[in-house]
């Protein structure tokens, strides 16, 4: 694989600068058009030491303008990062729309190092590369421009590269024991590298290998690259943009997105059994016993540093506010933290929609409690037109993975759909109108989402379809009483931990 | 000072129902007009051990919607925060406009454990607490609405709810051995907390002192607190709102802030000798020299984690990007990241201004470069009237607090005005105009801001003035001559770090 990036090619002083101030602007211009784009740049920079990896994200800082670059290198974990999922990292430093990313010993870096050194097996280096294919997959759906290059050096030309770095009084700090070490593990890091590039190689997100021995010649195949992606991928963006806008619903949507022809067919909410309810005294007694066991389950999960993450949706007035505040009821304010799910901000919409909630991970041994979460995607944003065909449909898969890297996590999870007949919910409005201190919790929107009630019926069902699975499992809670709605939920909620705290 | 509060005053149980419901609906209420309004509601709980702290805080999310409350309790500091200064951490978990955060064990909880256990003396401990003053003054002046709860228990009366916390199966684990060893120093404590409640009870952020030991006089005590609080907070800044609105000067102000009339005096920027310049040869001589020396500062720096902020400001076209490039071209990208200040973000718009400039504060070894920074405050939203009159007034000092927190916190602070003359703007504007690849960067505003260069001289005179002190020094830079600008903004960053750096 490694072959055509040993040839010893090279650029002279001359040819390169023949080429550097007309390519300096071409790249200048670029940026400033990509500042508008709908879409950021993720530049993955890999490789043997030595072959210019640490260099060329300097140059790309030089010959751009830094103000929109973002440059990360991971090294040892925080306290903070440690605490959350792998990957809450690596979202937590995405560039938003416009901007560039440069990232070093990022994603790949725990990977390629724990099976060139033999600490995991075939299986396990394929599951965790699956990891990362299904995190770029995920950007580049959504539009990013990634691009990776593998900065490539021959073994002799790798030892010959730290010998005269080592000589260097300017440089000679560059070169550390470990890269020593690392350089005799040469053979085992080209096969890792190999079998990493091939499998991660996909369409969305494509290595580039550099020949890294010539500063020149590599500075010129990143950076033009780089120029050349970016061209192509702005024209792409501006032909899918155009595209959509003939396609897509707006707001003024003139039909919902799902035909409503299919909407009579049955439900997995037509299989609830709606008449279930507690009197007042089983009620108070259930409550108790279930806060009582929840407060103690949590006390010890926030010992044992086990975090816990809640996920309400359902109808509206179907009472998910209530039941949220049964459940905090029972823990101690300072270990849960309740997340409302509106209207992004604009921070959270020059990003992935998912960055929004993994920005909201508690650290560990926290309660995050979301009062409508990422399910808006295949939910509101589907039925009213908000998010494309293609948004909303694979958000499926976005959404398991994400909830599978919770879950592998440690984090208990629990999501719970709230569900209530449209009798029910008329009456809850009604009285909702009729009471003044409740009237500021009905709004004209409440009004317009009922009318389409048969329509968000098939989105909800389809929805539990795909992303019900064996690790994160729907809940859905008959809450045409309110009573049994509560208990149900924390109940479930208490069970679920026990589960996992034993 | 306590005496007041060991009277063992009591609510029946029959007094509180009766006071519930309609208490709870006026709550209710409250936090609903909050969060359309214009600020944020800050309560501290500090106190005596089991007089009901945690309680209070979970009272207060059972009855209100936990949805728009922040709760934020403080242990031991993660790593991401022992690298930045103190405060930083209680700056990030500021609510937003509209919200309610409850702190416990918060800013008070390190000077005051300090003091109680004679690990700092009187003069430190007062100077902690000017810290404290200063934060929430500068919260307040920005229209926060501060409320501090202390509460007390009387020693006997501790001893008691101790013991029979600790006879609770259910309760017993609230109590720790450490919460014993504090109660063996109740004198000390009392004596600190008498000390720190007189010297930071202030007019914009009062302490008030709840009696802890029964449950239900202190709830409503609280509540009752936080009801009129609030009421009367709503209505003041109504008040403030309506007067601002008739004095205050929009986008379309008539007639700037600054009157003209004062324009003619002469300014520190009139001191400057412009014709300072530096030739081709010994600018690459000196740039060379500065940059090489700014490298291997940096490199000890990151590995020593003393970190550096550079300011950016200056007359629009002065250089700001060319100097920052020459910066940042000598460091290692993956230290350092500049933070490009233009219009705040809807997130930052609901934060005090200088919320997301502490944001951007880097891990400890970086370099962190503002182009353009919270200078804006008394630069261009004081000459455009986007900051009213008291509120730019007050920023000088809300400032160099700032910055005296950087500085103490061992930061290498620079900052930069390149100045250049009026005649060398225009020429430059021209030359941006036919550079094809430049024009980009001239904009409507900047032909809009040169018309009113007397008035923006005036208040750089005045910024440099007052905010140009010893620990925080303005560098002025004559930058007629681009290259005598950029050797000057590096050598003066190289000499900076070297005398922190050693």
């Amino acid at each position: 694989m490694f072959r055509t990036a040993e040839l010893g090619r090279k650029v002279s002083k001359a040819e390169f600068e023949e080429l550097e101030s007309a390519l300096r602007i071409e790249m200048v211009e670029l940026q400033q058009t990509l500042r508008v784009a709908d879409f950021p740049v993720i530049l993955v920079f890999a490789g043997v030491d030595g072959a210019g990896k640490g260099e060329s994200m300097n140059l790309l800082n030089e010959w751009l303008d830094p103000r929109w670059i973002v440059t990360r290198a991971y090294a040892s974990t925080s306290d903070e990062e440690q605490e959350r999922p792998e990957y809450w990292r690596f979202w937590r430093d995405l560039p938003p729309k416009g901007r560039i990313g440069q990232f070093l010993s990022c994603w790949y870096s725990t990977p390629f190092m724990e099976f060139a050194t033999g600490a995991i097996d075939d299986v396990t280096f394929d599951e965790r590369l699956n990891r990362v294919i299904a995190f770029e997959k995920t950007l580049a759906d959504d539009g990013a421009l990634i691009l990776k290059f593998w900065m490539h050096l021959g073994k002799q030309a790798q030892k010959k590269r730290l010998k005269s770095l080592e000589k260097d009084a300017n440089e000679s700090w560059r070169v550390t024991a470990q890269d020593w070490k690392h350089w005799e593990m040469y053979d085992s890091f080209i096969h890792t590298a190999e079998r990493l590039i091939a499998r991660t190689s996909v369409p969305e997100a494509r290595w580039t290998i550099v020949e890294g021995q010539d500063h020149r010649y590599r500075s010129l195949t990143v950076l033009c690259g780089l120029r050349d992606a970016l061209s192509r991928h702005l024209e792409h963006r501006r032909a899918v943009a155009e595209t959509r806008t003939r396609s897509r619903h707006g707001v003024e949507a003139v039909s919902p997105v799902i035909p409503d022809v299919g909407a009579n067919l049955p439900t997995v909410l037509d299989t609830l059994d709606m008449t279930q309810a507690l009197d007042k005294k089983a009620y108070r007694t259930a409550l108790g016993t279930q806060q009582g066991r929840l407060a103690v389950l949590q006390r010890k999960a926030h010992r044992k540093g086990v975090s816990t993450v809640l996920v309400f949706e359902g109808w509206d007035a179907a009472g998910k506010g209530g039941a949220i505040r049964r459940v905090t009821r029972a823990l101690d304010a300072r270990q849960v933290q309740v997340i409302p799910i509106a209207a992004p901000t604009d921070e959270e919409n020059a990003q992935h929609y998912l960055w929004r909630f993994w920005r909201q991970l508690g650290r560990a041994g926290r309660v995050t409690v979301f009062d409508r979460s990422w399910y808006g995607r295949v939910l509101v944003e589907r039925v009213e037109g908000f998010a494309a065909d293609d948004e909303w449909r694979r958000a499926y898969t976005e959404i398991r993975d994400f909830e599978d890297q919770l879950v592998q996590d440690g984090i208990v999870l629990c999501k719970f759909w709230l569900h209530i007949t449209k009798d029910e919910q008329l009456a809850r409005f009604q009285s909702r109108e009729d009471t003044p201190y409740k009237s500021w919790k009905l709004t004209e929107e409440d009004w317009r989402n009922r009318e389409r009630w048969d329509t968000y019926e098939q989105a909800v069902n389809e929805m539990v379809e795909r992303t019900s699975t064996h690790t994160a499992p729907w809940t859905l809670v008959e809450a045409n009483d309110k009573r049994f709605a509560r208990v149900k939920v924390i109940e479930t909620v208490a069970n679920a931990m026990e589960k996992v705290l034993g």
